[in-house]
């Protein structure tokens, strides 16, 4: 067994068999490797793509995929993406090829620093050196990647590591269950800011808006008439009929203060306070009113469904039935494209288990609440702000959940930033529609542009925002990568379109004509 | 005048009036400042293409231009084409966003660690700290990307430095011409071993295998026997008829020992002693014979134009007639597609002046050679090995010289990673000629893993090297962005098709169907 065959067996052993995978020369051994059929391997046209679909295998998964990189610009590559994913706390495991130690004294062409490249981006960072110690190391990576919340591990993998004989991998016993218990002092103090009856908010992040903790937190809401919202990107959110509503702080500065100005107290749930998504010459960077008190009740590596239990107890609340959502039937609708009908055309198509990747950024920023009431779904967003998210973890969210469909909604701007992804979606026959808001413009950019007391663009401006010059052809884009596509210009075709994507196993692209 | 606009002015003031820019809501007041006449914005729609641009920019004008970059993420997706350009001594200013300091402590969603990421692939990071400072220090980071070899600066833009005042711009003294003379004594010793009749090889890089430089080698070799080669990649050459001809050392291990074994000497020119691109099990890095000899006549940061002027001077040869290419007036070849049929095509069909950025990889790697007769041309390579080079260096290159058609060769795995390009392309009617080697492959990496003694790839192994399910359909590409293109799969049609395309302005995509 050498180096890289080491590598594969303990990446499969402690969980992790799958592989997206851009690999060059330096990683021929690791591709040979591959061949072990326990782990999957599926490729990649950018290493974006490798990233991102990792991520969004996290997020379905809650176990950490892998990634295999070509130096360090393969790296860099990936970098956007894997940015978006530590935001969103998901792990993943990035095995990056690199020359062997001999070779990097000469500097030849593809050197650079790639721990250096790889430190802003990863929690752990560690290079191979040696076959024999590569199992152990590769155990580490994969326990990293696997604590709570998930992290980024980069594993630095020298072509001598991973050619030479590496005997039987050693590796370390696995950690225990990395999840804790919060402060019963804590859980303490929020049940008697809760029994206060003031105005309270909790605000649940990571893994607190699905599952038991989500269910727990409605029953805490329904008992003390405390409200539940979610910040306006959240990692994965159980969401629709049946489940326990959250209610979304609004993007802009100025909605978001409004939305939180009558809360005395927020608390938060494996978050933080609400911050400004970006900074504005007249605006502030926290988003609470003046005075109000800001409670953490679990930190981000705590348990919050046990947390939330603790409270219940705390509350006497145990018992108490969960506010729940109710199903909203929503018409079909009809006529213009506008965020309202497109909000409307999703709540009565998507089907019930569905998965939606949300980047619309500007199309469905502001009305995504009347999908609320539709069928159970899980809803994904961008919680780095790295755009050309969303089609690599639509990739990722369906070689995860197979049986499931994804709707990958996304603005065109940010669609170009990883359009590769739809040729990894045809080769694996992945069950993604994805939606091109095209609207041939960054548009929330211009919004930005008054925002940031700029004015109004001028010629030079307006002509680095919009890019209807040329228009995309976004079937043509589709033709090009083997994805059957339609295009629509009115609501009830945007309904059918989605119906119909989902009717046939593949992928689907469906471009809205803005 | 607010500190964006000041450092729009110090740009322009200090050369360079050219701006590849991905911008996002921290650059509004940047955008807005590039209302400034005097600077040309050009937008591309990933980062890898702006700073790829730059590169190909640079390539042909010898002055860097800028890019505009949205904070770490956004300079993360420029890097590999930034290391690219830093392999090939490309001079660059790297404006990236940043928000403001006093968001920063609240470590919003985009918040990175973006000198962090910067530095491994720049000489020259810096963020500036106020509104008022910012054209001092965009003056140095001009000065800094215009020393010879170029330099990657990268200046970090907080979004308050740009948008508060900024008063009259203070910038430092232009610094003298950087380039310097080469030492006598290594000059003299470089004309005893010329002397000396013992088989010499001198290999010229970076701006020495062009204009004098060039000219006097080719005086050099004719006095003293000597043989003229270049690195198997060079960032700019001025080859084809009429020019001092280089030969280039091959790629592979094994050809490029053969082709060094006889010489007793090796003098370098703004380059080192060849080392291999990769790392191999049983071969080694350096690539010379045991016992050569290696003597640097000028240092990556001298002058070679005057240090070929010294050597003749010391020679006594300042009045031999140099090397000249002669032209191979080559036929119009016909019949099937291969690298010589392609590399005859090739040298019938380049006109004068044009200029090739060669990105093909498998396809063009060993046949190169019979284009050595062609008309008169410049050969851009890529110097980093991360792919995804071309099309962008050739989007730069053609702005950098709006007369002169480009030629662009690239594999069809490579193209996919900065594909984008395209659109810019159209948007500014470039003359690029895009030509696809579609042989749906990572055909070089089949080379590479026996090269590499990974034996045969499996199933599993070839299907992360084969790119065939779904093949891309490369016209359906090109229209998607804006581009005509033709299919060809005749050597008479892919000639006929390379003439044809040069017959109007304007971008065109050539798909070669291997």
């Amino acid at each position: 067994m050498n180096g890289a065959e080491s590598l594969v067996a303990t990446l499969v052993d402690r969980g992790v068999d799958i592989c997206f995978a851009n690999p060059g020369t330096s990683e021929m051994h690791f591709l040979a490797a591959l061949e072990n059929p326990r782990m999957r391997s599926v490729l990649c046209l950018f290493e974006g793509v490798a990233t991102g679909a990792a991520d969004g295998w996290y997020r379905m998964r809650d176990t950490p995929a892998s990634t295999l990189l070509h130096l360090g610009p393969g790296l860099a590559n990936g970098l956007a993406n894997i940015h978006n994913a530590k935001r969103a706390s998901s792990g993943m495991v990035n095995i990056i090829g690199e020359h062997s130690t001999s070779h990097l004294k000469y500097d030849p062409p593809l050197t650079s620093d790639i721990e250096g490249l790889a430190r802003p981006m990863s929690h752990w960072v560690r290079r191979a050196d040696s076959a024999g110690a590569i199992a152990w190391d590769a155990a580490k990576a994969v326990d990293a990647a696997s604590a709570h919340p998930g992290r980024i591990a980069t594993l630095i993998l020298p072509g001598d590591a991973s050619w030479r004989e590496a005997g039987a991998p050693a590796v370390p016993p696995r950690p225990q269950s990395p999840r804790s218990a919060p402060d019963v002092a804590r859980v303490e103090h929020v049940a008697r800011v809760l029994r206060s009856g003031e105005p309270t908010l909790i605000i649940l992040g990571n893994k607190a808006t699905r599952g038991a903790a989500l269910l727990r937190a409605g029953k805490v809401a329904a008992a003390t008439g405390a409200r539940l919202g979610s910040q306006f990107f959240t990692a994965r959110i159980e969401r629709g009929a049946g489940r326990v509503p959250l209610e979304r702080i609004p993007y802009a500065v100025a909605p978001a203060q409004a939305f939180l100005k009558d809360f005395k107290h927020i608390v938060t749930v494996e978050t933080g306070e609400p911050v400004a998504f970006f900074s504005y010459p007249d605006k502030p960077s926290l988003l609470k009113r003046e005075g109000t008190l800001v409670h953490r009740l679990v930190e981000a590596d705590e348990d919050s469904a046990l947390a939330f239990e603790m409270l219940l107890d705390a509350l006497g609340a145990g018992a108490t039935a969960p506010l729940l959502q109710p199903r909203v039937a929503t018409p079909v609708p009809s006529g213009a494209l506008d965020p309202v009908s497109i909000a409307h055309a999703l709540a009565a198509a998507l089907p019930e288990d569905c998965i939606v990747v949300d980047e619309s950024l500007t199309t469905g920023r502001e009305t995504m609440g009347y999908t609320m009431g539709a069928a159970p779904h899980d809803l994904i967003n961008n919680l780095g702000g790295s755009i050309g998210y969303a089609t690599p973890v639509a990739t990722g969210a369906a070689l995860a959940c197979p049986d499931r469909r994804v709707f990958c909604m996304v603005g065109d701007g940010s669609a170009m930033y990883t359009i590769q992804s739809l040729w990894t979606q045809a080769r694996e026959n992945l069950n993604v529609t994805t939606i091109i808001f095209a609207n041939h413009s960054y548009a929330i950019l211009k919004a930005e542009y008054s925002n940031m007391g700029a004015g109004t663009p001028g010629e030079r401006a307006l002509s680095m925002i919009d890019i209807d010059r040329p228009r995309i052809d976004w079937r043509a884009m589709a033709k090009s990568m083997g994805v059957r596509s339609v295009a629509v210009d009115t609501a009830e075709a945007f309904h059918a379109a989605m119906v119909e994507s989902a009717r046939e196993a593949g992928p689907c692209l469906i471009e809205v004509r803005l």
